[in-house]
């Protein structure tokens, strides 16, 4: 089997190849080729510990195994370590033997801007010009990175509840050579072509009114059963796709407004049915998309696969007899 | 972490480290201080294969992990490999980093056959004499082993559905200096104190008019829903004992008789509470006591941990940077 450590993933994955198995695999999902089993996800009660495990299997890319880890919320004040830890575990379709072991932090940050990224090149116009950010953590970095290198956007707009985050997301907008201007209020985000939301909230953040009629929103925070980052009433107007409608109906950002009956279930599309052309897409420059990002195991392991290819082909990492 | 390798672990495992890793895991689970995850199990449409996650936490032991695998149906007359093949993974319950990889193959086998020798240390009669095989297959000799190890029995009797494998459990008697017969008819079972029975069937093997007031049975083979040894009769006339009630019920040895409500679900007690003293356990010598033995993940991170201290102390394995 061939194992690559967490720290050798920097130097391997490219924001382009996680592109390219995140929408790969989306569209395998869509095909019916690729399926995410149920999730696993205990409070273990041992350090506030959230431990799990998120697997699947794509016949398309013939990907078998499993993301195991969790969130482990004292790790970076005790330990100094992240608090996110994952690992990811791939087997041989044909036989049942591991065959690789990936670290999965970054792997994790990067393959969930991929998503978004994705969405964006399948739902947003093809002449939005103004990206607008909503959360300036840690994630949201790697989320606006991932955009900016999918389309070519002329200004950077950014809000945040703690404003004094906002200079973090400033950065990459510098890095990218474009202009950034910080918004001391939701009300400013209407002139945003394409919004990507990346907030761990229970209760809405930003509402329809928020957003100009031809956006692309990317809600990239909601993963758990009670977090919401928009107000039902953007669903409502909004087209809605995601990654997989039944995460998406229950534990992503459509989960209110289909539980309040006020989306149908069946209004929920994948975006990889877009990818595969089996879905218009975006039909109008005034429609409003919504891409619900609710993160899948299938994504971890369509990386992972990627990262384990390449690792082999630097030389990179190590095979051990096993 | 540290990786053990499939290859390393018939030199590590003893039987007696297994049994002791098995008896301790089930106290902490009877304790309240180890609990399993809800199993996940998936028909993968690919080579008929079963794949699929048990985890579980063990606060007191303080392991934590899975083991993922399943079954091959065509690795052996494919490709020469065992058709179930399995891997178990610990991670750090402080911290939730990956600490180990362990070959899960043998490491199965062993801990499997160590649950019904520790229903035999502490549900059998003391002056059990005559140790009763239902089945031939491979498992079932790692069960009589592991029996003949716990217990000073004195002679060995065997029915098979193929008789023409019980050589192969006559050759483990032989080991152990005991006589084997090979019974032509269940009827002779009767002569057994203690029986194991460990055969796949989807309808009863053996009735309780096949066992002897005062015997002590441990029923090995059912870990699937539809899947029955023994007759209900059994079932409704035994103390009945396992290691997880909840899969005892649901896709164990006493589903049948439960689903058809000729048991109770609160009078199917776990073995845990007898190793630890707040159930008395047999109270007769004319009693039967009948040990449902389902499987769970906890008994694989409980030996696993022990594999990993022992390798570690032999040198055995290999510390790698992750």
């Amino acid at each position: 089997m061939y194992i690559v450590p967490e720290s050798a993933i920097a130097d391997i994955l490219t924001r382009d190849d996680a592109f390219t198995a995140v929408e790969q695999v989306f569209a395998a999902m869509a095909a019916g080729d690729a399926y995410n089993f149920p999730v696993i996800r205990e409070a273990i009660g041992h350090e506030e510990a959230l431990y799990g495990f998120k697997g699947g299997f794509d016949g398309n890319g013939m990907s078998l195994g499993l993301k195991a880890g969790g969130y482990w919320p004292h790790n970076l004040e005790k330990r100094g370590l992240i608090n996110h830890q994952s690992t990811v575990f791939l087997f041989d379709p044909d036989t049942g033997k591991v065959t690789a072991m990936v670290g999965g932090n970054l792997l994790t940050a990067l393959r969930t801007a991929a998503a978004s990224s994705v969405s964006i090149k399948h739902l947003a116009r093809k002449d939005s010009k103004v990206m607008g950010m909503i959360g300036a953590g840690h994630q949201a970095k790697f989320q606006l990175r991932a955009a900016l290198e999918t389309h070519q956007f002329e200004k950077i707009i950014g809000w945040n509840y703690h404003p004094e985050m906002l200079p973090s997301i400033a950065e990459v907008a510098a890095d990218f050579n474009l202009p950034f201007q910080a918004l001391d209020s939701l009300d400013g985000m209407t002139e945003a072509d394409v919004v990507i939301s990346m907030t761990s909230s229970f209760s809405p953040v930003f509402t329809s009114a928020h957003i100009s009629d031809g956006a692309h929103v990317a809600c990239m925070g909601t993963d758990t059963i009670g977090k919401q980052e928009c107000d039902a009433d953007l669903i409502v107007r909004a087209t809605v796709f995601t990654d997989e409608v039944a995460q998406s109906v229950t534990l992503g950002e459509a989960q209110h407004a289909v539980g309040a009956g006020l989306k149908n279930r069946e209004d929920i599309f994948e975006v990889g049915a877009v990818i595969n052309g089996t879905h218009a897409g975006r039909t109008s420059d005034s429609e409003v998309t919504l891409f619900d990002g609710t993160g899948v195991g299938l994504q971890d392991l369509a990386v992972s696969a990627s990262i384990v290819e390449i690792a082999k082909a630097k030389g990179i990492g190590m095979e051990v007899d096993f």
